[in-house]
């Protein structure tokens, strides 16, 4: 499994399945169908069916997945069996927004720092966590072991924060500016922008 | 070109390309290869030859792609041409955040009407827009001819949010709320999720 390539796509679906196995899994559901599943998240169950299969889990006909060895995979897939720090900076409107979804984030995916250039917002609290300033940014993140860089401020400033998350030694970084940052090849960028996910909707308005 | 299929990865990229080519519009450069825009954009030169060869447009040899006629054609398939009025609920820091946004909208897709159901942000001032009633949603959606809907409420009002934009005619929606929602098959829905986004990543870790 270690070794097998996933695709991107099917990389980005299997947070979605998480989420809803999980919700299955409180309410005490134990097998659930391709049909079910597709049904709920309007995808094509031959599609989950084909995703499912890479890592072995084939379901039984006429019974359906077992949730919780789907979640249990899917976990470990995900890594989310073990700690994974994450950092943010930029403390505006988006960056509270991220850190309170802190209480979503039940696996150990949490983030631990919260960074700003502008003075007066250091030593705020955003959900537990205090404001601290760019110059402390390295030392933070490498004695926390900050793993994900998050970037939530403006455009000018993106680059900048990248290069710095990259010295602190951060494996991937997700950029919120509406920006196209440059990493090294061996740091992962997911761009989560907000425009471009507006604009690639209008394309479907008739 | 108005019955070409275009696949959604296609329709996710174009705004990715239309960001650049403005940038680089804006700098008065006029042509550009899909090696420059391979670099900048980290998408393999050879896809985006496929995708822009999908409107027509193929390059020339050694020069490159106009600038201009790119963005002109990818505005207009993107339908980026057309005013488009879109609405957000929940006025919290994500929605805050999405309707400072707006600045950066230089098209003609603007967040027009923002609701949320809580009383104490009733007549609050974002971004010059005043936070309306939820009892105001369905007539100042029709009123303004709203095509989108934003939902950034808390994932147990998602549904809810979800249903009182389609009774009000929106024909697209794009929901924050970390939960699946459904819509009729005639409204597209695109799931912008934070945490979800963060999990795929954690995948790309050693």
């Amino acid at each position: 499994m270690k070794n097998m390539k996933i695709s991107d796509a099917v990389v980005r679906r299997l947070p979605i399945y998480l989420r809803f196995l999980n919700e299955l899994s409180k309410r005490n559901v134990h097998t659930v169908s391709s049909q079910d599943l597709g049904y709920k998240l309007d995808l094509n169950p031959a599609q989950i069916r084909k995703d499912l299969a890479y890592f072995g889990e084939f379901g039984k006909k006429g019974i359906g997945y077992d949730v919780d060895y789907l979640i249990e995979k899917i976990r470990q897939i995900l890594k989310l069996d073990k700690v994974i720090p994450v950092a943010l900076v930029g403390a505006g409107n988006l960056g509270r927004a991220l850190c309170n979804y802190n209480a979503y984030l039940k696996d150990n995916m949490k983030i631990v720092a919260v960074f700003d250039s502008m003075a007066a917002k250091i030593g705020e609290s955003i959900n537990y966590l205090k404001v601290q300033p760019m110059n402390e940014l390295k030392q933070t993140i490498q004695q926390l072991n900050v793993r994900i860089g998050i970037i939530t401020v403006p455009a000018v400033e993106a680059q900048s924060v990248a290069d710095q998350f990259v010295a602190g030694g951060v494996e991937a970084i997700l950029n919120f500016a509406p920006i196209i940052i440059k990493v090294p090849n061996e740091v992962r960028i997911h761009h989560a922008d907000f425009t471009t996910e507006l604009q690639s909707l209008a394309y479907y308005l008739d």
